[in-house]
């Protein structure tokens, strides 16, 4: 069996006036997130891990943050095309961790809705689709409501 | 044999007037690291990644920061207790690799005893548990001595 | 098989009147990487991805950057030595994932270039080398272009 490890990290700004959607669920929220699509800080980091495990370049070379085709898009939609690029090598996925690092709201209540969607799409049981939500304890910008972050780990296999 | 990939970061503030326990150890500094349990950046970490690679959820849900019960909790019996859910799970750890980012002072004299806590916690051998301290260059706030951070990422495996 | 995770993050600042060196790669930029090596933020988080893997300390303790020797050294062969003292252990890197943080100038092009300097050095595929290149979304340091990050995640085996 090969194994490969990948690693994704993503960044977004919050700001007035936009939604705040994480693991495809909206979640409702004083400030949302900035992007050119819909700003997916955890499906996007998901993305460039299996991107990067498979040596697949990342997702600002698959899905141009300055192509019109992807201005608001769903980033369900990158998700799932980012997954048949790691079907056709033949892959699957073993596991992934992410961590999400959002002063407020609570993510927690919304962790098991993110879970379903994300394994779903990536055709595995939940229990490969770990979500874990913390502050940044009020340091710097990820600590002052200006910005959210995701890291996700993954491993991909294949017989 | 299966294998699962974990990932955990944490981030604690430098203040005056706290200890400043880095792996278990309680480091001589002229700043401490402020938090509801004993604020060990890298034990929660450990802590964090193991949970994720499991999908256990995360250190704050299980230890919750507002429970009077964990107040300045050594954060060993937080580790210990993590770990009983891992092998609960049927699971060993293979090996983890942790990074803390602090500006001052050094940690590398300190990283031995850090190493045998931890490894004795997760009955593996000191070569399954590296350590690497560094600083972050004076940028931003773990540049310059207001907060420290560490990641760890592991894998788990269970035959 | 023994299979063993590693992880590495570096950082510097960004300095006028120094070279931008990423990969092994000089970019053509306004700002350079400050530092007493070379300052290859790439290179250095590989080094202690894979150093993390195998329980061996980090690249400071390998090569201090108080020591002469290695003022403004190249750091493919720092990379080189790491790499020997992973061989020596009898392990072969499985595959590594990067991500380089960095708000201009663009990566991307240099990308195959690092990779191939990257894959000699390390005896592998340039399958196993992969490299993402993302900005900071103009937040902190980071997307200010005042410093420059590199996130690394390693597997290594032995037969
Ligand atoms: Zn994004
Ligand atoms: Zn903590
Ligand atoms: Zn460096």
């Amino acid at each position: 069996m090969k194994i490969k490890i990948g690693f994704g990290v993503d960044v977004h700004q919050l700001v007035e006036g936009r939604d705040l959607i994480v693991g495809g669920v909206n979640i409702p929220a004083e400030l949302g997130a900035l992007g050119h699509s819909d700003a997916d800080v955890l499906l996007h980091s998901i993305c460039d891990a299996m991107l990067g495990a498979l040596n697949l370049r990342d997702i600002g070379f698959h899905f141009s943050d300055t192509d019109p085709k992807y201005k608001n898009i769903d980033s369900q939609i990158l998700l799932r095309d980012t997954f048949k690029l790691v079907k056709e090598k033949g892959y699957v996925l073993g596991n992934l961790d992410a961590t999400v690092i959002l002063e407020k709201p609570k993510l927690n209540p919304h962790i098991p809705a993110m879970q379903k969607t994300i394994a779903d799409i990536l055709e595995t049981d939940l229990d490969n689709i770990s979500i874990k939500a913390t502050t940044h304890e009020k340091v710097d910008s990820f600590g002052t409501q200006k910005a959210l972050k995701a890291y996700v780990v993954c491993l991909l296999s294949k017989e």
